[in-house]
């Protein structure tokens, strides 16, 4: 909640310290909040009480929406085999699928169980290797390129539970994945997570990752914040990676911002004309 | 959205009609409201402005809030595999499991497909049934007595997509496996259900019914519709059939009345000494 700006008027100060709410003095010009108990004058001046009362119905419908729509999540919800396999002792989960993650060189390959229902029911991927009788049906395993077990188990855990514990690492690998078996649910929460940690310093590594991954939001977002500092952009050692690794990007950064200087432009040029 | 009931002020309607808005008219005690735009009084007065925009971007956040939890809904949901059956082209569903409906005397038992996972995880009595491998369990079978093959279907689709369409009897036929099976999830959603369709006729059966079921909510609801109309309790028809089947719980109602009586009579000598 913000603090309150506006002060109380003159006259309420100093006339009428001892009865600012009398509902008779009709030459004041102030009115109280029925909210924050303050006084307002006309400049300041928000909603009726009818207005204020409607829109409390509507805040306490939808904070009821709410609790309906968390008690429905938590129902939906999984309990993740994963989460027995610590326990030997636990009951089976009549599991039928193992997931095993193929590019962690720095210890032993650890299956991942899953059912094939949940994988195919999230993932239209899952769905069409598991479907078709391919191979990974078949033997039951599927092998995962390139991804670390951690990330293979926070893979398969989101598809129980749609919850996932993210770091900046973390992000990245799971929206590698989500992008690969198109799990989009997942993709968009690893773009907003990205998101909110965008700064200038990681912007452009971002941009690049969104490209390869196809990632549009975390895409518009990176290349807004680099055009917001073109001055600085040549002089960032990642820029002069990006020129020697991949410099396509680069002349899709210098192609916006072009374009965006053109529009704005225009834009200036036809209010002058208004004018 | 109400309609509005508070007038114009004299002043406003006859001497301010062409400048209701002006900001100089110091002596005029309306303001104008921003969310209806219609002049009021200080006794209609609602918030302050900033108050206003606290409340609007509150709604605003809210709503944000309700788009997530949707889509984690929808990406939580199953596709159940019923709805597959209708189509023998379909792809398989990866099923381990069947419910057959053994009271439906009016049709040969359809088997409803399910995965034990999913009943398990929503159900601590499928849990229970499916773990400790009892006959259900090896044989792949859970017979379900005493129900019809749609309220079974319609039962079976609820723990894969929280969601059933609801007439009366199928709100109890729900209720009666959701008590059985201790599906909390489902059975609150049948007793909200019934309560929405309580009215004085219903009320004694539906009274009796959620005391058989363990429906709390349910019974409160209709137990105190019924103490709203004890004028009328004797007369009915259900009223006689629960005397003869039942006559513990027409006891209780007529204890529960007692002690309310008691109560209201306590409060207003309570008032009175005050006075």
């Amino acid at each position: 909640m913000r603090r309150h700006r506006h002060q109380l008027p003159p006259q309420v100060t100093s006339d009428d310290d001892d009865d600012d709410d009398s509902e008779d003095s009709d030459d004041d010009p102030t009115m109280k909040c029925v909210s924050c108990k303050e006084d307002y004058t006309r400049c300041d001046a928000g909603t009726c009480r009818e207005c204020y009362e409607e829109a409390s119905e509507t805040e306490e419908e939808l904070k009821r929406e709410i609790d309906e729509l968390k008690s429905k999540v938590s129902f939906l919800r999984f309990w993740a085999p994963l989460n027995q396999l610590s326990n030997r002792f636990a009951p089976p989960c009549f599991t039928d699928v193992v997931l095993m993650a193929s590019g962690d060189g720095s210890r032993e390959a650890v299956p991942v169980p899953a059912h094939k229902a949940v994988l195919a029911s999230r993932s239209p991927v899952f769905r069409a290797m598991l479907e078709n009788e391919m191979v990974e049906s078949l033997s039951g395993t599927i092998k995962i390129s390139d991804v670390s077990y951690d990330a293979l188990r926070a893979f398969v855990n989101y598809m129980y539970t749609a919850e996932a514990c993210l770091d900046e690492q973390m992000a990245c690998d799971l929206l590698v994945l989500a992008e690969k078996y198109q799990v989009k649910h997942l993709k968009t929460y690893c773009e907003k997570y990205m998101i909110s940690k965008l700064n200038w310093e990681n912007s452009l590594v971002n941009f690049a990752f969104s490209h390869q991954h196809n990632a549009k939001s975390l895409l518009d977002a990176s290349q807004s914040l680099i055009m917001d500092n073109m001055d600085k952009l040549s002089k960032s050692e990642e820029y002069k990676e990006l020129v020697e690794k991949d410099p396509r990007l680069v002349v899709q950064i210098y192609e916006a911002y072009l374009s965006k200087q053109v529009n704005t432009a225009s834009l200036k040029d036809c209010s002058t004309k208004v004018q």
